[in-house]
């Protein structure tokens, strides 16, 4: 099973891989570096000392077959990150669909083509696992986003229906 | 833990479960049975004789914790079903979430509060799993969905992105 990938961005060797725990801490910068996340009231709160849900979160994804928490290494620096999760399902004749979460790209690698490398990695990843469907949600507010995977061939066709459920 | 419940819907006595290698035969019919379905090519071709990657789907659902196909049985009858799957990860402090998909109710008891019951079943599955966050895609031509979610508190806040792989 291939788990990474080469590509020619930027003339250097872009790596895309499966995240290691040392990636964490870079990770989690990524995911707090964002003004969308950061009006989730995630953020300011985060530290390179994650705390242990966050390592939990780690160890499950690490285990799990069917979920891969990657990360693009350019040479030893993690500059961007997405998570994919594998499921089966019944429908369209036994289908298994990819779902891509926590699509980061770093702000100072922004608009580069590393996101549009990743995103192809991550559609590469989906048929070796033998998915029919890539599918991911973007925030409506995130219109440069919505544009970004237009242009990847995804299609705007369903309502993304989102419940935070309290303590 | 807990993996049935039983509701009052109705009067009889409606119990959520995870489904058995018996219900899948209701459940493909419920889910073929459906006009965007079959819009899909998803319909005429599916008979009562599921075929390999069915059962292959529904014994790596049955085998995995982090997946449940959950059926409404209506003393031994299938009328209703829908998929959750728990995903771990980094986000929003090592916060789970829970997706919804393929959710169905059979034709002759929709609009009779048998939806909203299984949906409520979902999120009780969601706390009980220690998901923050319940989500779920729906086809934006699907109006009265889009409605019905959002009377159980679902905000469509995101876009639902899907790209299809070819063979």
């Amino acid at each position: 099973m291939a788990t990474s990938c080469l590509s020619n961005y930027r003339m250097g060797i872009m790596q895309f891989r499966i995240a290691a725990r040392a990636d964490v801490p870079a990770i989690l910068s990524m995911l707090a570096d964002d003004e969308i996340s950061r009006s989730r009231g995630f953020g300011a709160a985060v530290s390179e000392e994650a705390d242990a849900a966050i390592w939990a979160a780690f160890d499950q994804i690490d285990a799990d077959p069917a979920n891969e928490l990657i990360v693009g290494d350019d040479e030893g620096e993690i500059v961007a990150t997405c998570q994919i999760t594998v499921t089966p399902g019944l429908s369209r004749g036994g289908m298994k669909r990819l779902t891509i979460e926590a699509v980061r790209v770093r702000a100072d690698r922004r608009g580069s083509g590393l996101g549009r490398a990743m995103m192809a990695y991550a559609v590469q990843r989906a048929r070796e696992h033998g998915a029919g469907l890539v599918q991911l949600t973007t925030d409506k507010r995130r219109t440069d986003a919505k544009r970004f995977y237009e242009s990847l061939g995804f299609t705007a066709s369903h309502e993304g229906m989102k419940l935070t459920l309290g303590g």
